[in-house]
């Protein structure tokens, strides 16, 4: 065969046995998280009601390396190593002298990254005896992994689920009833929280900020149940680096090595689990990789906020994170990316931004899809819309490689399938999707509030 | 890890490079299918206005090997070889002594087995200057395929779907809109066929004997147009021995060797592409492998059907296919495994059953929901209902297993993945869904009008 090779597979013998920790290579630390009642930096004492002591340790930890347990890497083991693919029919249609990979996380059973982390919070709980997990999730993404995961370890699963998408995607909550979990539209009447929003708002359409109040009152309440986090926090974005060290491997099977290493950037957990093994080898080996995050232009956190102490949450029940954000009570424009429409970011993909080891672009919504058209239209894979935010980066890079005739090697994460997203390819092929971004002053008015911080 | 290998995956330069062609090792050849307006055996010259001749050599060849082309190939590899994976989860879960593997085909693009014919169809016509093609869809797996692989090579794509489904599952649609293929509701008005069901019966719900009509019609009716067709037709079952192929290297990875196969049955081509190679080697070197055809029972044409000639089609337009048939007229009831509700069953897989190759069981909806719902579990995976029905026998056969005390290397195809499917879990899971078969007098009225073929 004369055309290059197309795929560079590894076998399930392959998988990494221990996730990367960039704490433990980062040359000026993240600062720690608050009790923002002390403004003192919050020990684990806050956080071990809702999440069990193994995930609170790798939290905190700064080891480099930390053990993949066996039964994790069993589970992997189905849908891992995931595909590294060479976009030759992209780079055909782009016509480019750039060489284009991508990391292909979409053949998870829930059909993005998110089971990396899923599963291996599911086996800590288990582990620590508890029964019962719950969550939020907003489009569904992330609860479908907490689900999957949840059955693969006998473990029962409540997800809230913001009411807008309970009706708008109910195939999304279908697949976690498939896997036996209980899924609820938030607010509920279950909940002291969801009981008062009802009763102030009886028509809300909900929000991610509502829906975590209740899943997290919900596990302070019962014995036997804890709290679960699909991005942002750091055991999240450590189990996710199993994404970047299978890609490097890869690359070398590959024969090439990457300029750009690009993922689209919500909480920031699929944009660190490619990167960060490719920022270790900046740090500790002087590389000089360019690393993006993209966002979108409608909620534009790493590009247009400042990097600050801020509430995770709208209900500010959470510690205070150092992290870019757009104020704890932004919100942003309805796009079809759902899950990048968070107001802050992981505060350790936002302290690489900071120190200058990765950058962030954003991008508008109809540039977006119009990748993701291209990408279908030679790749074959329907991506998610988060994911299209990736292609559409990886596509300007092709296009400024080619403008400056030269090869450039251009790696991205794709982190999922756009499956469950039909409705968003029918909006925007049938021309109804604009480009938006948030009003000056609806920014203005959420970065006023945030929280005063010394020190 | 003391845990069994779970994957046994093969590179991508591992892809079998030929076809492999049953009709060359069978002791007594497939009776060849007649022209119905003289009863002789039908030539090429009956299919050349509607299939390239690349095709149609494919259809008649008795050569053992078919090399896939190298742009076929090439393709291939954007998803194969496809995983085979050791349900080591659904064992445990069973508590079966059986080892269980299943070939995984829902990575394709288009979540199917259906690429690996749609690709080398639209390749061919590509090659013989086809600008454009055409085709029906019932759920529509089979117009995504197509409509992935003409976007692929380049070429237009036309697909009627059945209007009851165009209106039920309108994401399925929405894939086929996103690689550029145009897909309108059968009956439409654009064909002579269409506007007649029309102008008599207004408001039907349409069906696939109608949508192959028109497509035949609107292919035969433009010189740059050609027909296909994803299932029954020999050159079909050839390019899915891929899958056959792949997992007896993967068997042999895994130290195992299968003593029953197991494969969903509609049309017959995944459950051929599985099956062929192993019939292959119980052919000619004696091995006693079972293999297993598992159709729903609400559409037993292979355990309740005769062994005749009949016609592919509702509206009698296609050649006298020798296969297990149920009647040209027979509508099978609503289920949710829309791709086996077929009346007929390729002449191919008919032969080998009615041979002694190979056995055909029926299972019911309720029973094959229920394998579902433990697979999806234990392996987490969402199966297409259709693939269910494979899973069900695999679940019997482990059963079976542990009855008996006894070993037992279950191998079964998972054809697709169920994720445009979730409707049929929810009515399920709600308990809306019962078990349904055809009324015996519905069955003896269609049998009562077969076609007389003398010979």
């Amino acid at each position: 065969m004369s055309a290059p090779q197309r795929r560079f597979d590894l076998p399930c013998t392959a998988i990494p046995s221990a996730w990367y920790n960039i704490a433990a290579d980062l040359p000026v630390p993240a600062p720690p998280p608050l009790d923002p009642n002390t403004g003192k930096p919050a020990g684990p004492e806050l956080l071990a009601p809702i999440f069990p002591m193994g995930l609170l340790q790798q939290e905190m930890s700064t080891e480099r390396w930390i053990d993949v347990p066996g039964a994790v890497m069993e589970a992997y083991s189905l849908y891992r190593p995931s595909p590294l693919i060479r976009a030759t029919a992209l780079e055909k249609a782009l016509d480019t002298p750039a060489r284009i990979y991508y990391k292909y996380e979409g053949v998870s059973p829930a059909g993005s990254h998110k089971p990396n982390t899923a599963i291996p919070q599911a086996y800590y709980n288990k582990l620590e005896g508890v029964k019962r997990i719950t969550t939020e999730t907003g489009a569904g993404q992330w609860g479908c992994a907490l689900a999957l995961a949840c059955s693969l370890f006998d473990v029962e699963c409540m997800v809230y689920m913001v009411k807008v998408s309970f009706f708008q995607k109910p195939y999304r909550r279908s697949m976690m009833a498939a896997w036996g979990a209980e899924c609820i539209a938030s607010p509920s009447d279950t909940t002291e929280t969801g009981r008062k929003v009802l009763a102030e708002t009886p028509d809300t359409p909900g929000s991610l900020g509502i829906a975590i109040s209740e899943a997290v009152e919900d596990a302070v309440g019962r014995e036997d149940t804890k709290y679960s986090l699909g991005s942002v926090l750091n055991h999240v974005l450590l189990h996710q680096t199993i994404i970047g060290q299978e890609a490097q491997i890869q690359m070398e099977m590959a024969g090439d090595e990457p300029d750009v290493v690009i993922g689209c950037h919500g909480g920031g957990s699929n944009f660190a689990g490619l990167a960060f093994p490719y920022i270790r080898d900046k740090i500790t080996k002087g590389k000089t990789t360019r690393i993006v995050a993209v966002e979108p232009k409608s909620c534009p956190t790493l590009t247009q906020g400042p990097l600050a102490y801020d509430y995770g949450d709208t209900g500010k029940m959470t510690p205070l994170l150092h992290m870019y954000t757009l104020g704890s009570g932004f919100v942003a424009p309805g796009i079809h990316a759902g899950g990048l429409r968070y107001h802050g970011a992981a505060p350790l993909t936002s302290h690489c931004i900071g120190q200058g080891y990765a950058e962030a672009i954003a991008v508008p919504q109809l540039e977006t899809f119009a990748a993701a058209i291209t990408f279908a239209r030679s790749e074959g894979f329907i991506p998610a819309p988060e994911s299209a935010h990736a292609i559409c980066a990886a596509i300007r890079e092709a296009n400024a490689a080619k403008e400056a005739g030269e090869e450039r090697v251009i790696l991205f994460n794709l982190s999922g399938h756009g499956h469950f997203d039909m409705a968003a390819y029918d909006a925007y092929l049938a021309g109804q999707l604009t480009d938006i971004e948030p009003p000056a002053e609806s920014l203005a008015g959420s970065l006023a509030c945030l929280p005063k911080v010394d020190g």
